[in-house]
């Protein structure tokens, strides 16, 4: 099976943790063990460094919405050229929590950006460079937002207003609508129709691509 | 007297903080006392940590050149909105330690950044917002490499090849050509004669425009 990048996407408590322990179960199925976690923002020393200023800020200094676009994708490159190129070039294969889709989804539609600079940044920083697999794990921001309160207090990006959770959900939504790189799996349900939902797919796109 | 936004800018050992201080003498001589000084990147508490991972790094991961880009403009963003921006409008004076001409200059020709995606971040970090007056101080890059030097240990920037720095250098003064708000001064001189054309051009300036 050739290395694939896959990326597991959507809002707070979405389940994206469950679902890469189940995402490396499968691949461990197929004999797929040499496998690159990553997470974004972060994944390299730098990036985590900006990680930290993204998500707590600095000093209750307000962050501004061009700044956190700017570090989040100051953060990608170095994860992109540091990181997931030199394992997808030796053999490895790639699982990222979160990916460039975050950002068009979380910033183009939740922050509302404007859509030529969201593309103009996107080829600057990746060129033609994307997922082979995307997981969008479609969840209301309602369950979500629950699900991730009851795990802990919540950072700076999670305590935006429920308006913001719709926008960005609304834009992952028309985003996967559009390229057949991302499959959506309703994860709204209990634990285990999740896994049944992403083992199928997962299961089958597997035999279908590699 | 209207407050202004005034910047220094050059290379590594043109004389900016000398400047800077010959700059704060003459606005006070002239009654101008309540001056915010900036400097870049940095000048806000983000914008200061953004500093340090852009001139140091992190672990010794190296720092790609876009990320380089983005965690400047990112800096820069923080700085305008939250300190230049506000000080202009309660009237004070603003007094920078490079601007975006650096950027420019630096990054647009030292590191050969496509000029379409310098305006465009340009354009989209700080729309028409420029100063009023840029003071290029202009040095080769033998002379102030060496003045540097001579003060200590070099950043991650300032260890850049001799090349690099005549890139920058020349972009500097292309830019200065076509801009009637950058003025160049020649800062290859004594000290004494840097500050007799530093002093002769500023007060002429603030003669025609304040």
């Amino acid at each position: 099976m050739k290395n694939k990048f896959i990326v597991i996407e959507g809002l707070e408590g979405a389940g994206k943790t469950s679902a890469r322990d189940l995402l490396l179960e499968i691949l461990a199925q197929h004999g797929i063990t040499d496998v690159v976690l990553t997470r974004e923002p972060g994944g390299t020393p730098l990036a985590e460094q900006l990680r930290t200023l993204i998500k707590q800020g600095v000093s209750n200094e307000p962050v501004t919405d061009k700044a956190e676009l700017l570090m989040l994708y100051a953060a990608r490159v170095q994860l992109v050229e540091n990181i997931i190129k030199p394992a997808l070039s030796r053999g490895a294969w790639v699982v990222g929590d979160r990916h460039d889709l975050s950002s068009r989804a979380y910033q183009g539609g939740g922050r509302g950006f404007d859509q030529q600079l969201m593309d103009t940044l996107r080829q600057a920083v990746l060129g033609d460079f994307k997922p082979d697999l995307t997981l969008y794990l479609d969840v209301t921001p309602e369950i979500g937002l629950q699900r991730a309160r009851s795990r802990g207090e919540l950072d700076r990006i999670e305590q935006e207003s429920l308006d913001f959770f719709h926008r960005t959900r609304a834009r992952y939504l028309e985003i996967a609508a559009t390229d057949p790189t991302i499959l959506t799996i309703d994860a709204t349900g209990t634990p285990q129709q999740v896994r049944a939902a992403l083992t199928e797919t997962l299961t089958h796109w597997l035999t279908e691509n590699c």
